[in-house]
């Protein structure tokens, strides 16, 4: 196999015949997959079924401080709950509060705060002229379409190796009183998989924002999403860096256990320093008497501590784990050779990210459609669903069964190949009239 | 036994000596009783321990329509939990989107979302010079801390026995446009136990808002909350009349399940208009992905429909109709000969409301406090926490056993008579300083 960029005219166009026979051979079957969202499969979801034995009607509601968890009350999280969480998201207990089955409703919920009543004492944001965040891209499209409901200007921040381009986000963060946050999934970051370096999140903690109200949303969706054993990423503690550096109110971290237990039914939680908990506790009290303390229970009993989190988290990286290398084996032996497309190898968290030729991932995409196979939508990592380069392209791996998946990356395979040769050859195409025209002129 | 009105002075005085003794008896036993909120019983909870049962890991989490509950998805609530829960609050399926487990926080959510994008394309009320609720007193003081949040200017409207005064909330709602809402608690309400007449609905459901944004928040928490098998209250379905009236969009409607199974760990849901629900959802979708659907399933297959609903009910008022009576019977013996004090006794809900003499609320409260009985703070049923008249005491009855509530009572009936005593007393004096000074002035 050569690389496309260095076939001739007449090659490409018969590789793009070859392509389009496979392709028209493809939308015939008729497929229905998906591999547009990250959600765990059903034998995924097997693997939390005892969850669900946990409290009976014979098993006694009491949390281990007496409170009596059928009844109201208890607005921060059960004692136990704290605990299990702290040493998940590796913090301490009192710096949570466990909120319901939904860590999204949280990050909205703390914008919408601040938006309404300010940030610790400071100008509410919808009194502001100006609010603006940082987003680096490709990111998470749900935490987008927060900034983006709130009507505050979303700055793209590019996404290296190491993290967000730090540079970039301390001339913002430190210069202009208009950046109000940072949206962030430190470890194994959606959807390239990128693991924050220690140096990164240094910096972040040593920012020097220019607004006192600046907070960076922290997203630790992944925190214990492993895909390998002996691959474990580990992050630095961004609360005890932030502390060190003397800024301990400038995160809020948000982690669940939707990806753990059961999406929509576990438990989410918040984690933030003393101050922000204040803040936030002043107007939490008005907004509801208190959370599921029952499934916070549930969460407590099954797990125990979290060793059994990891244990169960070794189970669910068995699953995605070959998932994950099937994907990555068709792509290096399809694709690499080519020159037509890039991915980091991910060994964490639920998406591999492919980068396809500049102005194709719209187009393979709708081919990836019209054979059949839903791919997360063109744009999505990026903020107003913008991809400056049309070239970013989620793919979410886990849900399918692995033979779904094995076909689901046949097609999507054809559809970058065919997508790139018909690029190669239109872009060869205008060089050959550009030259023409040229021709023309002299 | 006299009323205390008809006394002389020294008859008071007497009376005042033998409850000061009896008082100072009660303080040296050393209570520690709560009739502050209204929290069922345990007793009252175990009835609904099978629920914890009917979702183990042998059984299917599929909905009806296939969705497996355990993942992600359905924003609105499963098909078969809207059923259930229209049947429960007398609306259509199609009407109702089913949240997480409280209905305050889809009460403030919806104040909020208000507040930061307008109701149906109207004005976001944050940018508003002024915005004004309604507020029928005595009400639901975690209502009202809503509103307060908000800086919203709320407006004490009397209640009658048939539910707020009507001629004020149409001089209001129709003449100001500032006015942006009422809440209402239309059947047993908080605190008194009223339930709204079929005019009142109507005449709700006639108002001819000066505001095309104005709302009724039909807050429907005790709509199964019967305490008698033969007076069970019915209220007109407020949607219905005001689609009738022409008002189609002017009512949210909520209700949960909290004091049906467990509170904090229920479902909760909000009925409301095509128009309303589509202004919601196109927000809601930026908030959450969905909520706890496992809950949803669990509250189904275990009432199975309304009349597992209703059979449940019954016996949750076997279980606080002993008490609400014993609490009535001490009132009938021991407050209403003595002119002191008035309720309505009420046939369904959570509390008693008592009123006291004028200006005695707050010394009954701080006296009951003193010999170890807590109620609900003085001045909580009013907006701002403050009772014009200061004389209305919230009761709840349901949270002790019978013989704490008996105790509790009795203490009550003690603190109720030395209160009124010095205050009449008190009058009395100042009353004939008055006449003293009248008389040295002619």
């Amino acid at each position: 196999m050569r690389k496309y960029q260095e076939m001739t005219k007449s090659e490409l166009l018969k590789e793009k015949e070859q392509l389009e026979r496979r392709y028209k051979e493809i939308r015939e079957i008729g497929l229905q997959l998906n591999m547009a969202r990250g959600k765990p499969s059903a034998e995924q979801l097997d693997l939390s079924m005892d969850i669900l034995d946990v409290i009976g009607k014979e098993d006694s509601l009491l949390a281990e401080d007496g409170t009596d968890c059928r009844n109201y009350g208890v607005m921060d999280g059960l004692p136990e709950a704290k605990r299990l969480v702290a040493d998940m998201v590796d913090c301490k207990p009192e710096n949570l509060i466990i909120y319901g089955n939904s860590s999204l409703n949280i990050m909205y919920d703390q914008v919408a705060r601040a938006e309404l009543f300010g940030v610790c004492g400071n100008t509410p944001w919808s009194q502001l002229d100006k609010v603006k965040f940082l987003c680096p891209v490709p990111g998470y499209d749900r935490h987008f379409k927060i900034t983006e409901s709130f009507g505050i200007e979303m700055i793209n921040i590019p996404m290296t190796a190491d993290g967000p381009d730090m540079d970039l986000v301390e001339k913002y963060v430190n210069n202009d009183e208009a950046v109000k946050g940072i949206w962030c999934v430190p470890k194994y970051s959606n959807p390239q998989g990128v693991v924050y370096s220690d140096e990164t999140v240094r910096r972040f903690a040593n920012l020097q924002p220019k607004a006192k109200d600046f907070r960076i949303f922290w997203d630790n969706a992944y925190v214990v999403h492993h895909l390998y054993e002996d691959k474990q990423a580990k992050i630095l503690n961004i609360l005890e860096e932030c502390a060190k550096a003397g800024n301990p109110d400038m995160v809020y971290e948000f982690c669940s256990t939707s990806k753990v237990t059961f999406p929509g039914a576990g438990i989410a939680a918040l984690a933030t320093s003393e101050n922000n908990l204040a803040d936030i506790k002043k107007r939490l009290t008005v907004q509801t008497i208190g959370h599921d303390k029952i499934n916070q229970l549930r969460h407590v009993r099954y797990f125990k501590n979290i060793d059994g989190i990891k244990a169960h988290m070794a189970k669910q990286a068995d699953i995605i784990r070959p998932k994950f290398e099937m994907l990555i084996d068709m792509l290096n032996k399809e694709i690499k050779p080519l020159g037509i497309g890039q991915w980091i190898n991910p060994v964490g968290g639920y998406f591999v990210c492919f980068e396809s030729l500049e102005g194709c991932a719209k187009d393979i995409i709708s081919k990836c459609k019209e054979a059949g196979v839903t791919m997360t939508g063109a744009g999505a990592p990026f903020p107003y669903g913008k991809d400056p380069k049309d070239s970013t392209i989620r793919i979410a791996p886990t849900y399918p069964s692995m033979e779904e998946l094995r076909q689901a990356a046949e097609v999507f395979v054809v559809c970058v190949k065919l997508s790139s040769v018909e690029k190669l050859l239109q872009t060869s195409e205008s060089t050959i009239l550009e030259v023409e025209a040229e021709e023309v002129l002299q």
